[in-house]
């Protein structure tokens, strides 16, 4: 199976997660109504993107309202789900945890974020997620029926060696659910995506919350989809829509060919070590 | 010395190695003139860029007729000068060497080309070095009065593993002479180098040949300054064109704070090696 139907959905997020679980289950039905393969939710889709939100919506895997709720979605529908992410909670730990969910709605792999945002850009943004959350420590790449998907969350897509690590593990798609603002977003990222996309020859997904402006974080939105050309396929704006998106993975091999970047790689001289 | 003054020189290449000189040494006293403290010429700027004519334009080091033109304009003028490269030849074999000229005229460091340029894109173009030339096994920091200084020549910056080791490794800024082509060039030139320098809060510097119809290679020109947010300072068009732009290394320090990407590198999990 190499051409795959995507479905990004960027909803609005607000403070009341039962209504955040209904607006995610809409926009899957509206998914599966459009012939979806794979639906994405963004990151932190069922708790708004705050520190004290993130201590007070958590919830533990092996007692989960939220993973319950998608878990019914994606066997209901038979469609892959990636639940962007949830503020899980781990004893006394919380974790930025994001769960792939296969047709059968068994979850196949999670990621935990491996890069805590910790932000201060001067009059503009400052948000430091390493005061509450704790960073995993896994790398995630799920075998799934159209083949290798890689997980990373936001802040995770900034970094050159776990996109480079996941793709030489046979990732095809590296999806990153994140939640950008209105100063990093505008900056970079198409950017990182266009970039993750190209010099690994893959797909990227990046899927986001909509701007909420009653929220205290101000998300960027924009969801996209780059090839490994470095193109972006599809872009929404700030508010809350569904992107339909068709995707084929033999795209990948053409590239390849035809630009043999990961051929080149002087694996000889240097090595991405994890 | 953090603020400085480059001269990027996007000349126009002929198949006349003295009339390329000549142009070169124009060139560089118009960026003298306009104070330059380190001028920059592009990829094989003494030759046409085309395998036959590296084999009939290569010099050996130590009788070199352009490197010993560059070093004489590097200490006549008390400037820094990258060499941008020429087609060296070393008993049998043949690289695509960039040599660095410190202000008295010294060569303080040269890099061979690393990953050689072999691509097939379908009707488009078709290229490899690898037939005539031999690739480098050496990465190339350079100290000069600014900081450290990377060099790697064009398809070389594809590669996130080179610029990461360079950086990690001190590098302020990274130059690539380069010469994309009318495929590659409108696809990813500026990506490739606004990513580099974000990915790894630096400046990049791309400094390529102007477009020359009458050659059989059309390069893509747009020589290139991006900073440490990812933004293009200056980009030239095709044809033949010297730009100047003041960087300010501070600024390196100043993203760096706010945006903590190298201090963030689970260091603990990955490494780029060498």
């Amino acid at each position: 199976m190499t051409k795959i139907k995507l479905a990004l959905c960027q909803m609005n997020v607000v403070d009341d997660k039962k209504a955040n679980l209904k607006k995610a289950s809409q926009m899957i039905a509206e998914s599966v109504e459009k012939n979806a393969d794979f639906i994405i939710l963004p990151e932190m889709f069922n708790c708004p993107y705050s520190n004290d939100k993130f201590i007070e919506y958590c919830e533990e895997e092996h007692d989960s309202y939220t993973l319950n709720e998608i878990s019914k979605l994606a066997s209901d529908n038979n469609v892959y789900i990636l639940a962007g992410s949830i503020p899980e909670r781990k004893s006394d730990k919380l974790y930025n945890t994001s769960y792939l969910f296969d047709k059968t709605g068994y979850v196949i792999a999670k990621h935990r974020k491996m890069h805590l945002f910790d932000i201060d850009v001067k009059d503009k943004i400052t948000f430091k997620e390493s005061d509450v959350l704790t960073a995993g420590d896994e790398f995630t790449i799920a075998e799934t029926e159209f083949g290798k998907i890689g997980i990373g969350i936001c802040y995770d897509v900034r970094f050159v060696e776990l996109a480079r690590i996941m793709v030489e593990n046979g990732a095809l798609i590296l999806c990153y659910p994140g939640a950008f603002n209105q100063t990093t977003g505008p900056a970079h990222w198409e950017l990182l995506f266009r970039s993750r996309a190209l010099d690994n020859q893959v797909f990227c997904v990046g899927v986001a919350p909509a701007l909420n402006k009653d929220a205290t974080y101000h998300s960027y939105g924009h969801s996209i989809v780059t090839n490994p050309w470095g193109e972006v396929l599809t872009q929404a704006r700030e508010k809350e829509e569904l992107i339909i998106c068709d995707i084929d993975l033999n795209e990948i091999k053409k590239v390849r060919e035809e630009l043999p970047i990961l051929k080149n790689k002087r694996e000889d001289l240097y090595r991405v070590l994890f």
